[in-house]
């Protein structure tokens, strides 16, 4: 019992000190002095910090996909504006995966597999909901797949990224720094809905 | 004489090893055994890393302000297509910039104030692009402020990422990556062009 709780400490610590400090300046000794429990102690749970930080990448990706389930009881699929900002929040809890992917993934094979699986599982997830605004005349209907795909791949990269672009070691980022980011995806597909909706609109304005 | 070249050959080795190995990866001494000088005439020339990415960085920006410059005879702007051309070949050249800015910038506070000034200035040159194309009927003109610096943080956030994103340790970037990014900046921007070049749309569809 004693043991799954460390186990489950070490993994909040590891995110909490990630988010803040940054990947690489923090080494699993941070981990076991900040919770003030011996090295060792975390090595029984974990080998490695890749080992940590791959456990923390899979429950971001779970809770992703539960925040992005349609409603069990009535098949609805969330607004864009609705989508973005439940995935935003999960966004912020790991945001250090945000900023540091590419050399995660280039030091941990493992990762950078389960990452690209997480992206093409995610790429049928938001066309799910884009069919589904489709459908119910959120959104116009996109003729050309290819222009589909940019715009997919366009939300793609502007979500992962610009935490890096607006946050330095000078500026962390804040809730204030998210918002501005959801706005800016928000901002992003406006041209392509049908009827915005009036909150969405005054979203953009505030 | 010769020391002027060496000085030249160290920027020429630097930027090509950063581009494939990654910043990270490359240490001083590398460079010399790859140019066959010994360390001590490096450090003649560049007192460590750092200073030879904040020369490599200082170039790239010379470069980029050359590109962007209105025709000296006309005083015509290049048009969004020749824009988005002009750049990426200097982006492509310095392509490791745009992929580990985050972590040089937190490595160097130097770097960090010269990359800071260079976006504020990027941004000025682009609204000059952007008045010339509303006067001369190619774009819409965007009543908002707030649009219009989310649109312009949109530009910057997806031509200074899509790299990261499209490319790892096991599929490098490539000319294509480069033209797909080049496209998905077109697309960007397409909703918000008056009149797009049939150049451009052939290119989107292409």
């Amino acid at each position: 019992m004693k043991k799954a709780k460390n186990r489950e400490r070490i993994l909040v610590a590891s995110v909490e000190l990630f988010n803040t400090s940054g990947v690489v300046a923090v080494t699993t000794n941070h981990i076991a002095d900040h919770l003030a429990i011996s090295p060792g102690n975390l090595y029984f749970h974990f080998r490695n910090k890749e080992e940590i930080i791959r456990e923390l990448f899979e429950s971001m990706v779970a809770e992703t996909y539960v925040a992005w389930q349609p409603n069990k009881e009535t098949g609805e699929y969330a607004s864009p504006l609705e989508l973005i900002e439940r995935s935003f929040e999960t966004f912020w809890n790991y945001r250090f995966f945000h900023r540091e992917m590419y050399h995660l993934r280039r030091k941990d094979p493992a990762l950078a597999r389960k990452w690209k699986s997480h992206l093409n599982k995610s790429v049928r997830m938001l066309q799910a909901h884009y069919a589904y605004w489709v459908k119910t005349g959120t959104m116009r209907k996109v003729q050309d797949p290819k222009e589909m795909q940019m715009i997919a791949d366009l939300v793609l990269i502007t979500s992962s990224s610009f935490l890096q672009f607006f946050e330095s070691p000078d500026k962390p980022a804040t809730r204030k720094t998210l918002r501005d980011g959801m706005n800016h995806l928000l901002r992003l597909l406006l041209p392509y809905h049908q009827n915005p909706a009036p909150e969405l609109l005054e979203r953009l304005r505030a």
